[in-house]
């Protein structure tokens, strides 16, 4: 554990029952309850059927001979996971201009909070998936939308989604000549840290207590770059999101550890944002673009679950080891999302992988505290233990159960 | 001529005799003398053995049968050039703390400044050709002794060298590992848009007129976005330099029309720093590092000379067509010098290759405005021509030869 102190605090605690009374001279029982590291995975329509309302289920049937795959699947997310990903792709969010899904989106977004699950809105400013009907506007007008959208969406979110993926791939943005779409024609125009500044200006005034995200999977010095010059103009980025979609192979230790070195150079937190590891067939090495591959079958394989659970366990341990990075987020929970991976940690039939038991091994037993302390005489106990909100049991004065809630961090 | 004419001016001139008279009704000769444009070389001790002094002369001893030949390549380059680069990498510069060659380069700085030559000096900072006594203090400390040498030598140079290379090669330079050097270490401390701001803003305090470049090999868009924070930072560029070392192979018209799409962004003048195309054998292209590969010979051939004079042509008349171009700078003037190669426009015996000729032709010959104005009873008629510095000659009111000078811009 010698690698992990950094994710530990020590403080003193006072325990009370319910009624206000110190817990004294008594065995209290503390119990990590949720980490303050955020274990994450991509997180759309993740509410079980068991929990939707007839309304709920009469818009989005659920085929009976799914109904407990679906309940499975739900859960094994909700066992793991404290930090969620839900799409806020305009051109899905908004398909047509006016109409968005605003409800469905606050519906699945206040089940994960009141379920201890934050969630992240993925992205607010991107040149794919973005929405066709911009295109028919001028550059001034463009940008005024993507600057009221943000505000609309950031603001109708404030409390429930605290967390934003600002910004995503902008490396890229001012050359992306696959087709055309607003928020390139916006990023050459203005070029990058202008657009930048111009989202992050936007969403920080819409939530000032946010923590706002640029995201990239181009991990090279421009991205750094990119960084460098961005908190020198002031743009107020709270987090550096890091992609690893390694489709291709694992990228290993010594990329891993590289990129940390460079990364923590700014001393900001950083996020893993989107995270993938296969457990099939690998995508060949000349594909760039990897939406390019995209083959009708992509199997899950036995001995690509076990290269995937070894894959996850190293990343994960490194990662969390490094005192900088406060989120890994797993792209995809189950096999067969993008592309028509075998990318998840999940099969399709709802059946857990080997990555998926290994990564619950080391956040709810290895990485966990649930010990027993002794109260003093004025109910003070001193607890260590990994930071994040714990949950104390113990004996009330009448000798009933009793419980209470403390933070360590 | 029709892709020139934003490096012309149409003015209505008045011509004056040397007695303050109007040269009235009369046909006056306008010669172009010296373009706006910069057309340049690198330029080190390159002031002619006859125009120097004995004590220059018994300092660095000329062999009898070089002689002639070094005048000839010295005026060789006075007769094409009016912009010329001269060294100050701060380990050749200053090789021992406070000994610098001030008196040498202001002597042949001034040699310039006199012959119609403006002079650029190369570069203030740079992670290579550092000066090895720096390793010896801490950051602070070199930080502040690489602001006082911008200030020291700006200063001293003022009104004779007004160009600079303020940092050279900043995209690298803070994952630079080939040697340890004073300059990385500032720069992994600081980070690249801090370092850079901090040698731009001492050197436009000790020269507040200068045109100071960021210049770089990395024509990618790392380099792009780097300009891009620096200028959202406030940093002084006033131009953009951008190498071309293409020791490898011309990189052809479409590769520079792409430089110049991308670079143009900024809407800032461009400056062609360093640009080679050799006359031999192309270096193997699995090259990295052009240092690594300097062959025993690498000699000078006729298909090469004739490749290299289409290719100098070829980017000469593209560069020039550019309204954001301001200059372009051959690196090596005698073939022999950077990596030994055959990469100047004049052999080693001081003849010239087709390159020259052809540059000649361009810059002297086509390029150029010399004919015939009839001026108005006032002594005014309208000149259109290259812009630059012009000389007239007319006769005075007594019958004799006169001349003035004016300027189109």
């Amino acid at each position: 554990m010698g690698n992990y102190e950094h994710r530990k605090a020590t403080q003193r605690v006072k325990f009370t029952d319910e009624n206000g009374q110190a817990v004294a001279g008594q065995d209290v029982h503390v119990k990590l309850a949720n980490h303050k590291f955020l274990f994450g995975s991509g997180a759309n329509d993740i509410i079980p059927p068991e929990e939707m309302t007839d309304e709920e289920k009469a818009k989005s049937p659920i085929p009976a001979d799914r109904y407990d795959v679906i309940n499975g699947i739900s859960h094994k997310w909700m066992d793991l996971f404290n930090y969620g990903t839900m799409h806020f792709y305009w051109g899905t969010y908004e398909p047509i201009e006016g109409h968005t899904r605003f409800e469905n989106h606050m519906r699945t977004a206040k089940f994960f909070r009141d379920h201890g699950v934050k969630v992240k809105g993925h992205p607010l400013c991107w040149h794919t998936v973005c929405a066709d009907w911009l295109l028919k506007y001028d550059n001034a007008t463009i940008l005024q939308k993507q600057l009221d959208r943000i505000n609309r969406d950031v603001s109708a979110f404030k409390g429930v989604i605290d967390y934003w993926d600002v910004i995503n791939e902008v490396v890229i943005m001012q050359v992306y000549d696959r087709y055309d779409n607003a928020v390139t024609r916006l990023c050459k125009d203005l070029g990058r840290i202008r657009l930048v500044k111009e989202v992050f200006d936007a969403a920080k005034a819409a939530n000032p207590d946010a923590t706002l995200l640029i995201n990239d999977f181009n991990l090279s010095e421009s991205y750094r770059i990119l960084i460098d010059g961005l908190l020198n103009a002031g743009v107020p980025v709270s987090a550096i999101g890091i992609q690893t979609h390694q489709h291709q192979g694992y990228m290993g230790k010594e990329k891993l550890e590289d990129i940390l070195e460079r990364f923590s150079f700014f001393g900001l937190p950083l996020h893993f944002t989107e995270n993938t590891l296969i457990s099939g067939e690998l995508m060949p090495p000349e594909i760039v673009d990897l939406n390019d591959y995209q083959p009708d079958e992509w199997p899950t394989t036995p001995e690509g679950e076990e290269r995937q659970r070894k894959e996850w366990k190293e990343m994960y341990e490194l990662l969390f080891a490094h005192p900088q990075v406060e989120a890994i987020t797993g792209w995809d929970f189950v096999d067969g999302a993008w592309l028509g991976a075998p990318s998840g940690l999940i099969r399709k039939d709802g059946t857990a992988k080997p990555a998926y038991d290994e990564l619950k091994k080391l956040v709810k037993e290895e990485w966990t505290t649930d010990y027993t302390v002794h109260t003093d005489s004025e109910g003070y106990a001193e607890v260590t233990g990994f930071k994040g909100e714990y949950e104390a049991a113990f004996k009330n004065a009448d000798g009933s159960e009793g419980s209470s809630k403390f933070t360590l961090e």
